[in-house]
C-alpha cells in the first residue's frame, strides 16, 4: 500500500510517498481501504516535527481523519463486516491506503455522503460535538460565540448549534469567508481585522446586553481575554485551539464575579476508552442528523492524493472556507 | 435592635452601633436573633465601599454568616419552629441582633457546637464544599493543592479533602500559620515566600510527577499561571477568591494540552435558588460529619461585638489562622 509520508521536518515539501506492506488488525480492530482523508492544522504542526503522534499510530504518516470501507476484521469484531462503510478519527497515519483502527473508534459513513464529504466530518463534528455539547453542556435557547467560524471546526459548531436550537454568533478575520455563515445557521457575524481583536461589545449588544452563554474558541491568544468579556455569567468557554497565540494576560475578576468556566480540550491525546466513548456519543447522537440531511459537512476542495502539497499549502494560507479532502485515485 | 453600621466609606474605624426597629419575617422567612457571627474579607471590601450588597440586604451592614435561634417563622414555615438554633448564610446584614433569612437558606446548627462555633462555619465550609464537591466533582484518591490553607475557607477545605479520602498540599505565605495545617489533614505543605509564588515544582514532585487533579486556589493573580503548571491531566482549578491580584498571563497550551478545566465562583451574588440548592446539598452532606466530629470549625478568636473593629483590623493584617468571630453579649 502507498502511504505519504513525512521525510524530513519541514513544509509540505517534505511529504513523498512509499510503499509499505499493509498492517494486519488485531482481534477487535478493522483494516479499512481508505477512500479519502482531510486536513487539519494539526497536519502541519506534524510535518514541521512540532506536534508528535501518540504511540502506537505511524510515527511519520500525518492525517488524522478517513473515509473508506472495511477490507478485513479481526475474530472479535462484531460491529462491522469486510465491505462496510466507514469513516473515524486516528491518532495519525490516515494518509495512507489502508489504516487499522479499533472497532469502537469507527462509525459507519452515512449513506447519502459520498467518501469525500464523509472523510470531512469526523474531525470537525466531533470536536464541535464533544466541545459543545458533552464538555459545554449546550442546551437550547443558549447564545453561542464561535471564533473562526468558517473552519471546519467553527461551520460544523454553527450547523450543531442550529440543530439543537441555540443561536451562534460567529467572528472571522475574512469578510467573504464570513459571507457564507448565515448558510449554516450563524445569525451574526462580527469581523475582526484588528489587534487585538474587538467583538465583545457586539456580542454583547447582540445578546441584549446578557453575553453570550458558551464560546467555541479555536484561536486562544488575545481572543481570550476579549471572550470573557462576551459572556454571560455562568458562561462556559471552550478553547480548542491556539491559532492566534499561547499567552493571553486575562482579568480574573471577570472569571470570579460571572463564575465562567474555561476548559481546554484536545482529542488527539486521550486515552482509548475516551476516543471509544465520543465515536459512541457521536454515532447516536450526530448520525441521524446527517442522514437527516440537518448537518452537511462543509467541503473547501476535494485534491486527488498527488496533490497533498498543494492542498496544505493552501490551508497554510487560510484560504479555505471549511475542511480540505484528499482522495486516493 | 442593635446593628453595627458602614456610617461612610473607610476602614473598619468607620463601623458605628445604630439602633433599628427588628424585621419582620415574609411567609417562607425565619426571624433569627443573632448570637454569633464571623468576618470575611469580603466585610473589608464592603465597608470600603468597594463591594455592594446586593438587593434585598440592608445596604449599610456588613456580615455575611451567622449563629443564632430563631425567634418567630412565617406563616408558611415548615422546616423550623421558635427556639430551633440555626446558622448560615446571608447576602449581607449579619452584623446585627436580629436578621431575616428564607427557612430553605437556613441550616439546623449541630448540637456540639456552641454558637460562636457554629458562626464560623457557613461561609468557609460552604464555598470548600460547594467548589471542591459540587463543581469541582472531587473524589476520592484524588490529589487536592489548597492555597492560603491556613485560611477559614482553606482550613474547611482541607479537612473536607480528608473526609472524602483526598490528599492535600496546602501553600501559605506565613510558615508559622503553615505548621497548623497537618492538623487538618494537610499532608504537605510548601511555603510561598517569593514574588512570583513558585510552589508548581514542590507539588509535581510530591505527586509523583503528576500533578494535582483539584486546585482550590483563593489568592488568583500569579498564582493562577504556577497553579495551571502545578495540575494533572484534567485537573480542575476553582477559583474563589483574589487576595493577589486580578490580573494573570497564562499559558494556554497548558490549559489545551492538559485539558484543564478553570471555573470562577463566587457565592454572594447568587439567585436565592441557588443559595437554597446549596444550603440544602450542604445539609445532607456536611452537617452530618459536624455532628460526627470528623469536620470542625478552625476559630482564631472570639471578639465581643463591640470590638468588632479591632477584629477586622486584625484580618487585615493577615494574622489570623482559620475565622475571626464575633458575638453579641
Amino acid at each position: 500500500m502507498q502511504v505519504l509520508r513525512i521525510t524530513r521536518p519541514g513544509g509540505p515539501e517534505v511529504l513523498d510517498f512509499e510503499e509499505r506492506p499493509a498492517p494486519t488488525p488485531g482481534p477487535s480492530e478493522l483494516l479499512v481501504r481508505v477512500r479519502a482523508t482531510a486536513l487539519n492544522r494539526a497536519d502541519l504542526l506534524q510535518i514541521r516535527g512540532a506536534y508528535p503522534a501518540p504511540p502506537g499510530v505511524p510515527a511519520d504518516v500525518p492525517g488524522l481523519e478517513y473515509a473508506g470501507e472495511v477490507i478485513a476484521t479481526g475474530s472479535l469484531v462484531r460491529r462491522f463486516k469486510v465491505g462496510d462503510r466507514v469513516m473515524g478519527l486516528v491518532g495519525g497515519g490516515a494518509f495512507s491506503e489502508q489504516l487499522i483502527t479499533h472497532e469502537r473508534e469507527a462509525l459507519p459513513a452515512p449513506e447519502n455522503l459520498d467518501p469525500t464529504q464523509a472523510a470531512a466530518l469526523p474531525e470537525a463534528y466531533l470536536t464541535a460535538f464533544d466541545a459543545l455539547v458533552l464538555q459545554g453542556g449546550l442546551r437550547m435557547g443558549e447564545s453561542v460565540l464561535i471564533h473562526a467560524v468558517a473552519s471546519g471546526v467553527g461551520s460544523a459548531g454553527a450547523q450543531l448549534c442550529r440543530a439543537m436550537g441555540a443561536r451562534v454568533i460567529g467572528t472571522g478575520r475574512n469578510a467573504e469567508k464570513l459571507s457564507r455563515a448565515p448558510a449554516w445557521g450563524v445569525e451574526k457575524t462580527v469581523l475582526c481585522d484588528s489587534s487585538p481583536p474587538r467583538f465583545a461589545d457586539a456580542v454583547r449588544e447582540a445578546t441584549g446586553g446578557r453575553g453570550v452563554d458558551l464560546a467555541l474558541d479555536l484561536v486562544g491568544g488575545d481572543y481570550l481575554p476579549e471572550t470573557l468579556l462576551a459572556m454571560a455569567p455562568q458562561g462556559r468557554v471552550l478553547l480548542v485551539g491556539l491559532v492566534a497565540g499561547r499567552q493571553a494576560t486575562s482579568d480574573l475578576n471577570v472569571i470570579l464575579t460571572r463564575r465562567l468556566r474555561i476548559t481546554g480540550t484536545v482529542l488527539r491525546s486521550r486515552p482509548p476508552e475516551e476516543k471509544m466513548a465520543l465515536t459512541q456519543a457521536a454515532e447516536k447522537s450526530l448520525l441521524p442528523l446527517f442522514q437527516a440531511g440537518t448537518l452537511t459537512p462543509v467541503v473547501d476542495a476535494v485534491y486527488p492524493m498527488r496533490e497533498a502539497r498543494e492542498a496544505l499549502e493552501r490551508m497554510a494560507r487560510n484560504e479555505t472556507v471549511g475542511k480540505l479532502v484528499l482522495r486516493w485515485e
